[in-house]
This record gives structure tokens, sequence and C-alpha cells, in this order.
């Protein structure tokens, strides 16, 4: 093999293929500061030892989309260094939470192809899933994404499986945290909105907006070491239909979260990604706002509840209240332009009152 | 109460008023890190382990202004999310050393309230005190900001007594450490300029000039979890006067500061900021360079002494030497329109001779 | 002496005098974290706890590059405050690990001066050298520098001995680390190619390009403590030849190590540099891309082997396969325009087999 590599092309997947991710990779507090400084987070759970341990856990863990990206980005040179797009993600459960010392090690499994019509690309599913140094799950999740094929005029690959998958994380599936006294944390945030203060079609204006900038969001994807073209190649990207260099889809995701913490301040951590798409491309200079919509709300057990929410971020639309929710079941290409992110995720929340 | 959080206004001050800033926040090493990679620190004390162990510290502290920043950043939403302008600071003691695993909480109370003639807005004084996850305060200081009303033209809001507050923080109020051998500290700066060598009105042209980047000063403000529109937000600031973000003026702070090391090399921290003024606004672009006037020096214990310092903050001046003095008594709209930031502080220096 | 420092010139070096440089750093975890974020680097070695345990390490080694930056930022204030350019480096050794918690304090002693016809400069040769908190030395090596003259129109300098430098790092001079079961390094890379899958003069095309930023630069500049005016100051840049900021070199060469990564993966960090020039300046903006050949193979002990590298950098090419290797012995300035560094360097990797 030379080594001059090229990473994989459409006909280098097949349906059951294995593939070990290079590296692992060591989160300390420094990946929890940078993280806060390129995001803002202001998480309870993640921000402060004391809340942490108020809670019951031995130190804060990571925060979740920090783990997710970071395991994300492992899976790019072998997946997505020939991608032509990120097309989705679905069936995202967070297993176990990462402390500072953890090392990461995530493997991928194909589930399924689909060469496009054109012949010149196609769509590969995969599973991956993270373990800790311990080789304990902490993550798992399907994406899927459309890669070139190395010959664009080859043969049509065979038709293959493509596995089903469900709409959303059930609540049977979800792994809840264990935590004593989880609703102390209103004592940390100054907010009193728990579990049974969120009703199913709420919708939440988040306050704050973010214009994101090229340092930014190459840092963001350096510190994953995600190494896709499209977000630190401005040369070739000059190229581009976009002219310009991408926002990794996954710093957008963190920069809406970090927004949508005002009036979901109790949140303790996501337990699902139920799904998520990058409906537009975000570029530097471009101002993020976002709105969240509760969709449903599960009890969970004794002291916990779970909020299953659906977070739009828009770009430079000025405030929160400017966004028009779209329609869930509407094809994406008919969202309005603005809309940048539509991402389902189900978020762990302390109930009000200890049900006995 | 909505989720839609939109900060408090004007008429929600009340003179007594305690106010629970939310979210503590842990420092670790990855803050010391990323501070010196926003700002340049070289500070001798909180730059090396080695350094702090022989002064008789456990761990290096953190740096007094990351830790002014990050309690400044705590109190942003519940105070000034709707600020027009942050007026100034007085009176900020630093109370104890700050190290890595420390959890700041940060409260405030209202002082007094004084609403300006235009019935549009008001002056609210706070005093914030911050504190460790033992409850030992660690800083404490007075800021007064301008902010909306709710009701532009509402009923005037009654005058309510606005405090005195000291010109300075008088030596005896200072909280000195305790450092074991301070004057060993000239082995690891290399510069032998100890209490005695500096005379009141002496000026320190410092050697450095920085420029700030759109994305150091909004890293910087994320990193102290501010959640200030006017640092974030492109898209809203294109409309205000300014046209672009404003940088954190506690960012301008640390860089001023870590520039003013050069001359000042033994200093081994602030005891007290007495006032600090942003006098006109920094944006991305803007080179920084500040020159230093010992104001005066007061013999502390019997190993250490304080230098009263003012540091001004210019832009686009070429050289420190380029920036005259501006008369501290005079009103700021008559500073010269280069200057930035009129700071006025005091830092703990060793003296050259141990005196029996 | 004035606490306005302006920095040696010329006329303040001579040779056998030795420069204490001021302040010593230490280095954490946010180091290596902050590292990952402005270069993207993803060696075995130093991102997982578990690799470094595996090969039989207590923790981590720090990344040498980011160790090499540090050390060169430390010499600055006192060697190229007042530099025209930094000319090369030579005979650089890597002599021990650098862990999370050490600090490092560095001198250099000036090997020679040599003024240039114009009377208005010359160059300085200083060998540096680190120490770790035991007194023990990490990093040695040779740069020199050309500084302005106090005096332009002052008298000449007498002509002082310049020394001989090696070519490069001779094998029995290269210190080798004590890695236990080296060549399982493989199985967190997912490559296969060990040191005797490389040939000399075989060539690699690293896959990656990466654009810098405004911010990348002068934060990683920051964290390395480097004062030089040129990578700080786009004020008096504007004035300059380069119209604006340069990025500084060391970085350059982070980011080239970063691409080199992939077809490199086994190699276990840099035992020499050889010899290193910046041969065109690096703005923002700018696309770096990079590519390897293998200069020479050498059996070390029993399970190791080294690998002379020389790799080129290049600007705004598109891609590595677009550079051309220049003639080592070809004078810089006949280097076609786009090639930016020529860095010639030893690295460590595992042997295929045991050879017992």
């Amino acid at each position: 093999m030379s080594k001059s590599r090229i990473g994989n092309f459409f006909e280098d997947f097949e349906p059951g293929q294995m593939l070990r991710h290079g590296v692992p990779r060591t989160l300390s507090e420094g990946d929890r500061t940078l993280y806060i400084g390129l995001t803002g987070s202001r998480s309870a759970l993640n921000t402060a030892a004391t809340t942490a341990s108020a809670l019951g856990l031995r130190s804060a863990p990571m925060e979740d989309l920090l783990v997710f990206n970071v395991v994300f980005g492992k899976t790019v040179p072998e997946l997505s260094l020939n991608a032509i797009a990120n097309l989705g993600y679905a069936d995202a459960r967070f297993l176990r939470p990462v402390h500072a010392g953890d090392t990461l090690a995530v493997t991928s499994q194909v589930l399924g192809t689909k060469e496009n019509s054109s012949g010149k690309s196609g769509v590969v599913y995969v599973r991956s899933i993270a373990t800790n140094q311990r080789d304990e799950a902490v993550l798992t999740f399907v994406r899927w994404v459309m890669v070139h094929k190395r010959a664009a005029d080859g043969a049509a690959a065979p038709a293959l499986p493509v596995p089903p998958l469900p709409s959303h994380v059930d609540a049977s599936r979800l792994i809840v945290p264990a935590f004593i006294e989880p609703a102390s944390v209103t004592r940390v945030t100054g907010f009193d909105d728990l579990w049974e203060d969120y009703a199913a079609g709420e919708r939440i204006d988040h306050i704050g907006s973010m214009t994101v900038n090229d340092s930014d969001h190459s840092i963001a994807a350096r510190l994953y070491q995600n190494t896709a073209k499209a977000h630190f190649d401005a040369h070739l990207m000059a190229q581009s239909t976009a002219g310009q260099r991408l926002v990794y889809g996954g710093h957008v995701m963190s920069i809406c979260r970090s927004l949508a913490y005002d009036g979901l301040e109790n949140c303790l951590g996501m337990l699902a990604i139920n799904g998520g798409s990058h409906v537009a491309p975000v570029f530097a200079g471009d101002t993020l706002s976002c709105v969240t919509q509760v969709m449903e709300t599960y009890a969970l057990s004794g002291q916990l509840g779970a909020l299953r929410l659906r977070t739009i971020g828009a770009k430079n639309v000025g405030t929160a209240r400017a966004i028009a929710l779209p329609d869930a079941n509407a094809p994406k290409s008919r969202f309005p332009a603005e809309v940048v992110l539509d991402l389902d995720y189900t978020v762990v929340i302390p109930k009000k009152q200890l049900r006995l």
C-alpha cells in the first residue's frame, strides 16, 4: 500500500465490515476548558466539580457533545475523508459518563451501502462504538455519509440492504445515570424548572446568538482530530460551490446546544440523539440562533425524567423568535433557507418531587 | 416564568437585593494554559510550579485577571445581559489564591440604583463576592453598569442612595499573601528590580504590542462564560453604532496586563483593583500598547511591598512611548481618542532587603 | 537600567556569554489539548495515555515540537526580540521525554557572532539547553538569528569565530527512548508500516492541507510565550515589506508535522532536528501542504530504528503531489517560491521484527 494515504472510496465498503479507527484519544481537563472556550458551554454538571459531586459522581463528566465530536472525528479518516456530505445521524445513545483521564477508542461496522443512480457515488451506513480504556462502551451511533466512488464510471455495485433505523431512541433503551439527589441542581443553576415544568409542544426561544469565526471552528475540528478537508483547506474549498471552508456540523451542534442552556438550565445531559440533519452549510461570519421545541416528556426512574427536544438552529435571523419551526416531516429541501440544523435529542432532567 | 429568558432590566433591581449567579465554575490547568494562549502571560508566579513552590505555595495559583474575568462572567446573566455599558469597577480585593481544582461560586448584592434623566435606562451598583468550594471568599469587587429599563416610558423610579466608593483600596485593607523567601523570584525572571527600585511618578513604557483578533476575544469571553451579546453577536452589532462586535473589556485588561510584564517582572500578583474604566471600545484588528505609571509605593510586611500602578492602554499608537498619560482627574470624555483603558491597581512585590 | 526593556542588540552578544532566559514554564494536560486544537496532531504516543502505557512510559509525553516551541519561545526576549530573521536551526537533540507537570527552564550560550557587511546588523549563533525541574537536560539545539545593531553606523565589531555545525545529528549521538514492545503501536494506529517498510529516497505525499488563521497562529505563539513583534503587532507589520503579521515559523513546523502523520503513523517522536529553514514567510490565509522524503534509515537498538526525513512545506499549491522537491544543496533563494519550510529531522520507529 502506498504511504500516500487517500482514504476509502465507496467500493471499499461492504456490509458487515469492521473498521478500527486509528489512535485512541485521552480526554483531560484541558479538553473541558477548550470546549468551554469554543462553545461558551455553561452546563451545570460539566462545568463544576462541586455540582458533579453533589449529584453523586466522582468527578464532572465530559460534555456529551464533546464526547460525540471526538468520537465522530476518529471515524473520519477511514469513513468520510472522501465524503461528499454527512447525511445524518440516528440512534445515538450515551451509555456511560466519560471522565478526565479516560481514553476513547472507536470502531465502526458497515451496516449497508447504497449506490447513487449517478454511478459516481454512494451512501454508506455505519454504526460506530466508542469504548473507554476498560473496554466499556460509552457511546454508539449510526451515521450515513455520501462518498465518492473510486472509479466514477465503474460497474454499478450490487444493491445492498440498508438497515431500518428507529425514528428515535425508545425510552426503554435509554441508559439512565444514577444520580443522588439530582434535584439539587436547581441550587447551582438558580432556576427552578424541572421535568414537570416542561410540556410537549412548548417552545423555548434561546436568548443568545453566536457568530462563528474561521479560527474557532477550525480549532474545534482539530480538537476533535477531524481531518475532513472541507473544514481546513481554504485553497481547495475556494474551488467548490461553497467557495470557502464549511464549518464542521458538530461545531454547529455544540454552539446551538450551548445557546440552548438558557431555558433548559437543569438538564443533566443527553441520553440520546434521535436524529440530526445539517440542513444548510454554515460559514465563518454566520451568526447562529436557535429555538427548542419540547417533543415528548417521559418519566424515567423515581427521581428523573426525560425530555425529547427538537432544537432548530438558524443563521443570521436576528433572534430565536424569528425562527419558524419547520414541519419535521417535510423534506429538508423545503426548509426555510436560514435553517442550518434540525437536531432531535433526549435529555435527562430531575423531577420536581420525589415519587416514593 | 417563561423559559425564554430575557435577563433583568433596571426595574428588576432594588438596593439590598441578593443575586445568586448561576453555575459555579471549576478552574483547572486547562484554564491556565488557555489563558496563556489568549494573553501571552509570562507571570512568574502563575506560569511555573517551581516558582510557586519556591515561594512557599502548594501550587501555582491562577492568574489574578483570569479569576477576575471568570467571576465577572458569572455575573453577566443576572446583571448585565441588557447592559448598555459597563461603567466601571472599584474596590476590588483579591483575598485568597485560587488553585487548579477550586470551584468558584458568585453572589452579588445591589448597593444602589440611579435612573438616568432620559427615563430609558439607569445605573445599577453591585458588590460581587466569589467564594471557593470551602466557602472562603477569594475576590470581591464593586461594579456599576448602565441597563435598559423594561418600560422605556415608565414612571421614573425613586432616587435611591448610591454608596460612597473608595478612590482606592487603602494599604490597611490589602490582603497580603504569605510567601517564604519572595525575593527569590529574581532568580526565575532574571531581572533585579524589586520594591525599592520603583518610585512614585516613574513611567514604564512596555515594549510589546498586541493585535486582537475576532476569534481570540470571543474565545476569551466564552472561556469566562460571559454571555453579553455585544461580544458574540455580529449580526446584532452590525446594526449598532459600533457596527461590529466589541472586544470584552476584561480581555483588554488581560492583554495590557500581559504586556505590562516587561518592566514589572518581579511583581507577584494583584492585591487590588482600585478603579478601572474602559474609556473607548476595542474592535478586532486593533493593536494594543500600554504604559504604566507608578502612583504610590507602600511598605507591607517585612519582606514585601506594594506598588499602586496606573496602566493606560491605547490602540493603534505604534509604541508605548507615543502614549500621553491623561490627567487622572480629567473626565474620560477629554481623554485622547486612542486611549482605551485606564486601570488603577495595586500589586505586591518583594523588597530588596529583608528588614529585620 | 531603564525598566522600559528594549531587548539585546548585536553589540550585546559575545562568544561564551551565558543567557539565562526568564521564567520557567510548567507544561500540563492543558498544553497537550491546546496543541491538538492548534495543529490537529494525531500522534499515537502523545495523544493517548493507553498507548504510552503500552509502550512502557509512565504517562503520555508532550509532543516533541510543543516542547521545542516552548523552549524556543523562552529564548526570544534575550535573543531575538530585535531579530530581523531567524536564519536556521541545527543539531537539535531530544534528550528526555517531558511529561505533564514538568517545568522547563532554558539557558543559552553564545557560540559566535558575525557582523554583516552592511554594518547595520549581524548574525548571532547560540546553543540553547532546556532542563526540567530535576535539572535534567530535555532538549538542546543551536540556532542563529540576524539581529539589528544598536548603533547602525557604529564601528565594525571584530570578526568572531562561528562554530562548525554538523550537517545532521549522527546516529551515535541520538538518545533512544526505552520502549517496551514498541511494535504494539500498530494496534492503535491501524497501520502496519514499520522501519523496514521505509526506504531511502521514498517520497510520501501527505493527504491533508491546512489553512492558517490569524487567531490560530497568534494563540500558538502566545502559548509558547514567544514575544517577537512580527507575530503580534499588525500595526507595526503594516509598515514592513510583508505588510502584515508573519506566522511564527515553529507553528508552520507544527502544522506540517501534524499533516505528516499520514504515511508516518507509527513514528514515535523526533530524536533530532538536523536542520531547518523557513524559506519563505507564511501569512494568515495561506494553505499549507507538505511532502516528506526519506533521506536515510538507521538501525538503532534491537527493537527500534530511525528514519532521517526531509519534510518540505509549501503554500497554496493544492496538494502535496504538486510540490517539487528542491535540491537540498541549492541555495534557498533558488527554491520554488511556494516552498516555505525545509525541515530535516530524525524520528524513531519500531522495527517489524525483533532481532534476537
